[in-house]
């Protein structure tokens, strides 16, 4: 089970980070995308990452020729897909779009490949028997890739137990943290958790409870921690939270979808906006009285 | 409403530490219990504090004797309130014992104190009629003092608005981050959002989504945190989280509270006795390579 090249398909935010780190890590890779904006757009992420890096001292300017040497950017899927040893999807959050990719990559790629979805929501069964590789298909999804190092790896009950083995191993070799989601859950372990604390906190505001600030500073103040929950809402986009939120059918997380969308109407999406439950780029939490 | 005299009510662990806190921000501070044993480990609690706020270059050495100074411990209710501008109490959390207490204390205090309890689950309306004064009646609740430094000021539907401005100014004399809960709400904000994690980190385990271990990393390493769910759950105590999760009626709740009822028949309530979901003193979370 050597694995050498990697093949990313997607270059958005998420799959250019993963496609980063397996560089730094030392493996070929493939960026694959639909779209030239997309891959230029891909290619600028990893420079602004990198040099964040050199600046933190976690790398050498030197490294960093080098590194975009083991990084090709391609529109071909065949080219994409040759020799790879090893795919991780970061394609649209569409179950049909990811049907399809999982078909056009299974039908193209090397017997030898093994597939991984990096989805955040869905789940690696809704793809496995699209991509005509069940057994050699699982979950190994990444958070932010620097910053939080944790990598997620779920399989679905047809998933080969040796993959899991070898996706642990890979996880280490790449600086992450490997958790083993046992069973197929959406949102994996941490992301099941987070949405607990901001279903939460957002009861705890529709219902008049407390204030925005009041309910990030109890947080915040009580687990020394440099944000709370709707700080944490505004930097994962608060488009994101009401899609997660709507379809949640208990009156709290209505009533909260609701509070959501008279922000998404005024185009508060929260710190991307420049505006969400708090104004950017210097939100009152940052603030050094806000937890005194 | 000159704040100087406070009476603290029950010598336990949470009335032990806002005695001292009271004392070290300068309040002159009366501790009452019903047993001297009790008043005996208050004292011994706080000079164990007090020790720790040395160490960690917080307080100097000289100004022990004058904090001790200012606090009196005493077995008479009638020399605990004397001239007492303030009385917050921190008694065993059952509705009788406290209804018992505040009916005798709001026969014996002076006309001016004011009313607080420092209750972690039950609500201020519970006791605010039996103290006689229900418009000088509110919840101040501590976390930790000195770790945890949020305060709330839980008012109920009579209490005297004005008494809240009063409460949030002495938060901040104590050294506290006052919140607002501006509702009656069993927990408080954070409690309330802490049991929601906790609650969602029980439903993985029960469900057989992670380990405990993997559980608590996707935590401690996506927001670099020195503890998860479960090592929370150890510090607070197994018997507490108990207490709170069988109370609720939902399937997932139970399924966590009859697994926590399979710890406590073996004698593991957390750190405090040794073991809970991990071995004490040195649990597996606190090792170097956990998060690697």
């Amino acid at each position: 089970m050597r694995i050498h090249k990697i093949c990313i398909l997607g270059a958005g935010t998420l799959g250019s980070r993963v496609a980063l780190q397996f560089a730094i890590s030392g493996f070929q890779v493939s960026v694959y995308d639909i779209s030239q904006k997309a891959l230029d757009l891909g290619h600028k992420t990893m420079e602004k990452i990198l040099r964040q890096l050199v600046k933190a001292g976690q790398l050498h300017e030197s490294q960093i020729t080098e590194i975009f040497s083991r990084i090709q950017f391609t529109l071909d899927p065949f080219e994409a897909v040759e020799d790879a040893d090893f795919i991780n999807e970061s394609v649209t959050e569409e179950v049909d779009i990811k049907k399809k990719v999982w078909k056009q990559f299974g039908e193209i790629a090397p017997e030898k490949t093994w597939f991984t979805t990096n989805t955040s929501y869905l789940l690696p069964s809704m793809f496995a028997e699209e991509s005509g590789r069940p057994s050699k298909f699982c979950a190994f999804h990444f958070h932010d890739v620097f910053y939080s190092r944790v990598v997620d790896i779920m399989p679905h009950p047809g998933t080969d137990p040796a993959m899991i083995l070898m996706l642990e191993d890979l996880g280490k070799k790449l600086n992450q943290v490997p958790v083993l989601v046992k069973k197929e859950n959406p949102g994996y372990i941490f992301n099941t958790m987070l949405m607990a604390l901001i279903g939460a906190a957002g009861k705890l505001l529709t219902r008049e409870v407390g204030s925005i600030e009041d309910i990030d500073r109890s947080w915040m103040v009580n687990f020394h921690m440099p944000m709370g929950p709707f700080g944490i809402l505004d930097s994962i986009g608060l488009d994101t939270a009401w899609h997660v939120t709507h379809k949640m059918p208990d009156a709290a997380s209505q009533a909260f979808a609701a509070l959501l969308k008279t922000y998404l109407d005024q185009g508060k999406l929260g710190e991307k906006s420049g505006e969400g439950f708090y104004t950017y780029p210097n939100p009152e939490y940052r603030k050094e009285n806000f937890c005194q």
